[in-house]
Order: structure tokens, then C-alpha cells, then sequence
């Protein structure tokens, strides 16, 4: 086992890895920029180097500060957490030419799922459903408009190196797809300076469906039961939630088959996640795949009784996966609700600022807040505007959701505006009670009625 | 089901019961003195009455004051919670005269069973094993020492009335028995109004084990997987941990079985604990039995799954048991600390005061936080000491101990002193770990060389 670990990462989930590694008696190393000097991760690490100022470019996603760090306090290994560097195939390759263990899968499967458009055709391979869409990648307007023909509209435009809801654009007709084609590429090569596109069919009505895995050096994958994001705004996640009922047993493990054969193949180590789109037929066509910890993993955490973060450094370190498949129970209903300092009313804008007043309802059967805030924080303008995750496990999602509403109605701050009220209200709405939302509904359908009632 | 209940608690538990009555969508309305006017769970109260002032004596001691407080407010039932006048059958029949639902037993029952010497007589006919001593009450030194002679020294003399480690005396032989037999009927006299006494053999190398139970109206009844709670200083409970893993599944169904059969023929009703010295051989022995909720509920709640307070209020409101015997399932190990502002080294004296930093280490799996207080909390001289529950569920033991260890590393106070490194201490330490300690294993032994250790 490792002696000493680089935490790549800031604020939660950089709070939650110290935290693994130290209950593993395994010394952990936090990198901070100048804005965090006084962040709670900072404090609880073993040992702190300061790689840089604020702007996140200066410091967190400046791979040579970073690795500088991990080779200089002596690290053996560095987890990437999620966000920043924790997909970025380069970073994971310098780690490995640096002899530093990289908490994650190999560069090589980074890269290639990094290339949405690489990445769905290997899964096609595999033999994982994928949505109707281009072999590869489209080089003109013109064979966009052939394709989209054949599978029907509405269509997708899509950046192979996209990613958090940039380089998209629909198409609902020939004459957009020939307007935007151009459009997309521009945005594309401007955000992820990679110009290629691809095309595919947009599913109607669909929620987003994910699976995880987790790999070690010895061929083993086992999945996890599926957990239903289908919550979301501007393509991020509001609420995550496992399981999702309209999901059977016998679904559920033949999906978890077909992601472990996929795996298998391309040789997956460590945790990934497979990302699916749900049609109203229960049809799943793989969107992509995340190559790292997930904000969401807590509540697989939480029904499976198996800590994620501690697995990774285990299998990295070249341990067997400590159970097999047969061993992976899922037990009742978890729900997680990210409390953002945010302004719902104003389309969710960021309001970072001076924390004067928290009030973070902890406590009772079923209840976890993942946070690395404390009450004289400062929410930086520079990073996520994450505060707290509230995570709720329960038996059933009725008491799961009921207790959820408690909490967020009893969660207070003072000094940043916060999402959690717009997230008691959803958890209140008929559509979420009955589990019959898709993934387009806070969009097109709940955040327009709720802001504009005025008796909220 | 009620619509309205008082809390007629304070602090910590008050919070929780709060908390689940409103999960139940029931009203909570808090008394509180004026020591507690900016307590955390008098503003979580839907309605909170101030009944007097800091003083106990003068606010949650005062029976008229708090069943007015239920009377006014139109309150249909009322929790006593844990501690103040949750086992004072006169307050629970006052109740009961004045229409208000006590949640709890009935005042009969209390009344049997507060009665340490006829509760182990009532005990023993139901064929409880109890601990060798006088069947009764003991009138003069004489008749003690014969029975004394009888059974074995040493004995304790035992207050019929006592409690919380009041109006006890441990006697080696006669000549000590004829000594403290006088001065411990004035002890008993003074401080529960009741001099009588009875005798019990001093059972030596013991274990602490309680079983809960939960009765309903239609003469159900569960018990819980036991809670060894060995670990105490002047006899009251520092961590408490369940299960017990030197029991096994035959003795731990055996030993439910018992206490069932006690309370279905005594008619018991609500929840209740009882609690027993098992000796190096297994042999258990009924010393008494709390009718009310404990403290340590939580690692009940933990492994079992079940809401306790909210169960409750179930059965108290008619409502039959919503699982059987066969529907508790214990999974994994749950351990509970309890922080205090005390000092240890200056043998637990309270440390009242303003807190002037707290940092609570919420978050990862299996990690609980109860308590009632804030990052400006002031801890009041008149009331117990107590500042939060550290509660860790886990699969193993092993991992639930280190976990705790993490935890209590992690946590920090300022403005007062408190038992967290002491309690971190006491899980690192061998005696802890392989579980062979006895229940004064603190005082007798590990706290004489924690308090002398100089490099801690």
C-alpha cells in the first residue's frame, strides 16, 4: 500500500480523499491556490503545498505545479478527485512517466473515452447499445444532413472532445443542421481546440441512467445498480438518486453485464462510470463514459455499504477488488441534493461570497452531509459553486425524499445565495414524487412554473 | 394519529424528536427555560413555550409548568425524552389525568419498575435471571448480613429509589456492612426521599449488556440486538457499541425471548431498556430496567434500520408495531461517543461555557452526528454536559473503531474542554480493541494510566 498521496483536487472532495487516506493510515499531501490557504481541506491534510493563485489555471489545472508537488513531498500515488484534471489524459500519462501511481484508470482508456465520438464507437464494438448517430465523426454539413435523414430527426451536433454541456447544438430540420454545422465546429475548436464533430439522434422523453463500475489489475469489473440523474439543469446535475424504480432486477443486471463485458474489454481499471439515456420503452443507448469518481458516487456508497474512494486506492495499489459481484447488495433508497451558492430565481447564477451564517441540519437515522465548508468560509469566485452535498438513505424513496425535504427546509446560510428551497420545492412537485420526469423536465417544464409563482 | 405534541425535553434529544415528529407532519411545540432561549430546538419548534428559568428545579423539573405548557398549546401527547422527568410515573399519570398521551409506558409500569427492589422481584417471577440478593427489602444491618452471608461477598447495599450511581455502597464484609448499611439509608433517604434499601451479590468481572424493547397496545412486543455499554466512569456510559461480539446469535435470542416474555406479562408498553451483568462465563443478571429511551438508541437505530422516536410515537398513538421480530435485522457494527464539555484529566469535571469554535467532522459513510448545539452555542452549568453524539456505522468493528478514531482526531472545540482525545485514546487502546474489558475497566484501570501519561 501506498505511504503517501497527493490529493489533486480542492474544497469536498479533496476533504473526503484526505479523509479515506487517512483512515487507511496513509499520509495525505493537499495542493491548495491562495484563495483555499484557509479552506478546511488545507487543514486536515498531513502536509499542504501552495501550487499557485486562484484562477484555477494557475493552480489546479497546472499540471506541472501539481505533479512538482507530488515528487517533491515524496508521493507514491495522486488522486485526481473529479473536475479540474481527473480526465485529462495527459496529466495521467505525466503522472505515470513520473512514477507517480495515477488513482485512476490508464491514460490510454482516458483518451480514448475521452473522444466522445472514439468512445461510442468502442462501445458499439462491445456490444453496448448507442444512440443512432454517425460512425465516427462527421467531416461536412452535408453528410451531417445525410445521416440525420436516415436515423430522423431532431438530431444532435456534438464536440468528440465536448463535455459539461458545451459543443452541443440540436438540429431539427436540414436547414439547421446546414446553419449550425459551422456554428458548432467554431464553438467546438475555440472550447476543447479539437474542431470535430459528430451526429446523433436525440432521444425524446428520456432520463439519464448511469452505472458504475469498479476494476482492478486482475480482470475483475463489477457494476453497481444504476443511479437515475435525470434532474438537471443546463446539463448539470440538481439531485441524484439510486435505485430508479421503473428499473427491474433482470434490467438492471443486464445492463450491469454489458458495461463489465465492455469493460473487460477495453481493459477499464479503477471506477468509471457508463452514462445511458433511458427511452419511455426502457431502451438505454450509452451516452458517454465519466473516467473518474462521480460528485453522485455517496449515494451508491450509501445502499451498497462500500466506500469508493478507498476502493480506488486499493485497487490502484494493486489489490484484488475486495468482493465480487454476488457481494454487492444494494439496500433501500438514497437520494443526494447539491446545495449550490447559487441564485435559482436568476437562471442559477453563481453568488459566491462571505459565508456569515450556517446551519447544516446534521443528524438522525439516514442522514450524511459531504461538505469542506465550515461557517466563516468563503465561497471562492474562482471554483464550483458546490456548499454542502445532502445525502439521504432510507429504506423507501418515500421516507428517503420526506426526509430530505426536512433537512433542506432546516439548512440555513447567511452571506450566499443557495439552491436549497428551488430543491425542497422540486422534492415537493408530483412529477419528481412519482418518478415520472425525464431528463429535460426541470428545464422545460418545473424551473418555468416555479419561477414564476410569486406565493413561493 | 397526533396532530400536536409537546417535547418536554431539551437540548440534543429535543432536537431529534422535533425533527421526527415533523417528519411525521405532527406539530412540535418545545418548552424551554431561559437558559435555553437561543437553543438550536427552540427555534426548530413549530410553537415553544418558556416554562421558567435556567434552574432545572425551576423549568423541565416543573410538572404543572410543562403539562400547562401541553394544556395551553393543545397538545395530544407528550415526549419526555431522556433524563428530567421521563421516569417519573407521577409526572406520566398527570398526564394521563389531564387527557395528554405520555409516550411512553404506562404510569404503572413506571412506577413498578422505578422501584429497583420490586422491579427484580417482578422480574425474577417472570423467570428473568436476576442477581443473588434479598428478596425484597432489607429492614436492619442485621438481616443484611445474613443474606450477605448467604450469597457471598462483596454486596452492594442498593437504594430501592436510586439511581444514576446514587445510593449505592459496595460492602467486602460484615463488619463493612454493619458500617455503611446506616449511612446508606440516610444517603438514600436524602436523595430520594425514600430510605429503603435492598442487597445484591456484586457480580465481579462484568459486562454491561442492555436489550431494547418496543411493545404496542395489541400486546407485541420486539427486542433489539443487544448494546454493550461496559464503558463508564462513576457509572455513567462513555461509548456504547452494538452488538456485543462475544454473544452469539443463540444467547442473544435467548436473552430477547426473556425479556419479551417479561414484558408482555407486566403488559409493557412503548419502549424500554433492560439492562443486565453478564459475568466472565456468560451468565446474565437483570439489574434494572430504564422505561424510557436511552441515549445510546442511536446504534440501534443504525444497524436495525428502525426510526425509534418515531416508532414511538406510532405505538403511543394506538398505532400496531409496522414490523415483527422477524423483520429486525442487525447489519454491521455501530458505536456511539458521547462528547462532553468536561475535563478528564480533573476526573470529568463538567466545563461549562461559551463555545467559541466548533468543527463537527460530518460527512463519509457511515458517519452521524446528533446534537443540539451550534458553532455559538453556550453550554449551560444547570444542565448535563453533553455537546454531540459521534455515532459510526460500519460493516466490521474494526473499521467502525477506525473510523471513530478518524473522527475524534478530526473533531474541535474551543471555549471549552471536552472528552474527544480522551475517548480517541480509549479506542486505541488493546483492552478496547480485543473487547476484554469489564465495566470498570475505565476506572479501575485505564483511566489511572491515561491520567498519569504525561506524553499524551
Amino acid at each position: 500500500m501506498f505511504s503517501k498521496v497527493l490529493v489533486a483536487n480542492r474544497g469536498e472532495i479533496a476533504l473526503q480523499i484526505i479523509r479515506s487516506l487517512q483512515e487507511m493510515n496513509i499520509k495525505a499531501v493537499a495542493i491548495y491556490s491562495t484563495a483555499d490557504k484557509n479552506e478546511l481541506f488545507v487543514k486536515q491534510a498531513d502536509e499542504a503545498v501552495c501550487i499557485g493563485e486562484g484562477p484555477a489555471n494557475k493552480s489546479y489545472l497546472d499540471m506541472s505545479e501539481v505533479i512538482s508537488a507530488a515528487v517533491l513531498t515524496g508521493c507514491e500515488a495522486l488522486h485526481p478527485g473529479y473536475g479540474f484534471l481527473s480526465e485529462n489524459a495527459e496529466f495521467a500519462e505525466l503522472c505515470e512517466s513520473c512514477g507517480i501511481t495515477y488513482i485512476g484508470p490508464k491514460y490510454q482508456t482516458i483518451n480514448l473515452m475521452g473522444n466522445k465520438s472514439n468512445a461510442r464507437l468502442t462501445m458499439k464494438n462491445s456490444g453496448v447499445p448507442v444512440i443512432p448517430g454517425s460512425d465516427g465523426l462527421v467531416d461536412t454539413a452535408e453528410d451531417a444532413v445525410k445521416i440525420a435523414e436516415q436515423i430522423g430527426y431532431p438530431v444532435m451536433l456534438k464536440a468528440a472532445d465536448g463535455g459539461g454541456g458545451k459543443g452541443m447544438r440540436q438540429a431539427n430540420n436540414k436547414e439547421e443542421v446546414l446553419t449550425l454545422f459551422e456554428q458548432t465546429q467554431q464553438e467546438a475548436k475555440l472550447s476543447f481546440n479539437n474542431g470535430s464533430l459528430y451526429l446523433e439522434k436525440i432521444i425524446e422523453k428520456a432520463k439519464h441512467i448511469e452505472v458504475q463500475v469498479m476494476s482492478d489489475q486482475f480482470g475483475n469489473t463489477v457494476y453497481f445498480p444504476e443511479r437515475d440523474c435525470s434532474l438537471q439543469f443546463h446539463h448539470q446535475k440538481v439531485l441524484e438518486e439510486t435505485p430508479c424504480r421503473l428499473i427491474n432486477d433482470n434490467q438492471r443486471q443486464q445492463l450491469g453485464e454489458i458495461v463489465v463485458k465492455a469493460c473487460q474489454e477495453i481493459g477499464y481499471l479503477n471506477t468509471g462510470t457508463f452514462e445511458f439515456l433511458m427511452d419511455e420503452d426502457q431502451n438505454f443507448y450509452f451516452m458517454e463514459m465519466n473516467t473518474r469518481l462521480q460528485v453522485e458516487h455517496t449515494v451508491t456508497e450509501e445502499v451498497s455499504g462500500v466506500e469508493m474512494i478507498k476502493t480506488q486506492i486499493k485497487v490502484a495499489a494493486g489489490e484484488a477488488l475486495p468482493f465480487k459481484q454476488e457481494d454487492v447488495k444494494a439496500t433501500g433508497h438514497a437520494l443526494e441534493c447539491r446545495i449550490n451558492a447559487q441564485n435559482p430565481a436568476q437562471n442559477f447564477t453563481p453568488s459566491p461570497g462571505q459565508i456569515k451564517k450556517l446551519n447544516l441540519p446534521m443528524g438522525t437515522l439516514g442522514v450524511r452531509i459531504d461538505t469542506g465548508i465550515t461557517a466563516d468560509s468563503f465561497i471562492s469566485p474562482y471554483y464550483d459553486s458546490m456548499i454542502a452535498k445532502l445525502i439521504v438513505h432510507m429504506d423507501t424513496r418515500e421516507q428517503t425524499i420526506n426526509k430530505m425535504k426536512r433537512l433542506l427546509g432546516e439548512f440555513e446560510i447567511e452571506g450566499v445565495k443557495s439552491n436549497h428551497l428551488f430543491l425542497r420545492d422540486l422534492l415537493s412537485d408530483e412529477t419528481v414524487e412519482n418518478e415520472t420526469f425525464n431528463n429535460d423536465y426541470i428545464e422545460h417544464s418545473f424551473f418555468k412554473r416555479w419561477v414564476s409563482d410569486d406565493t413561493k
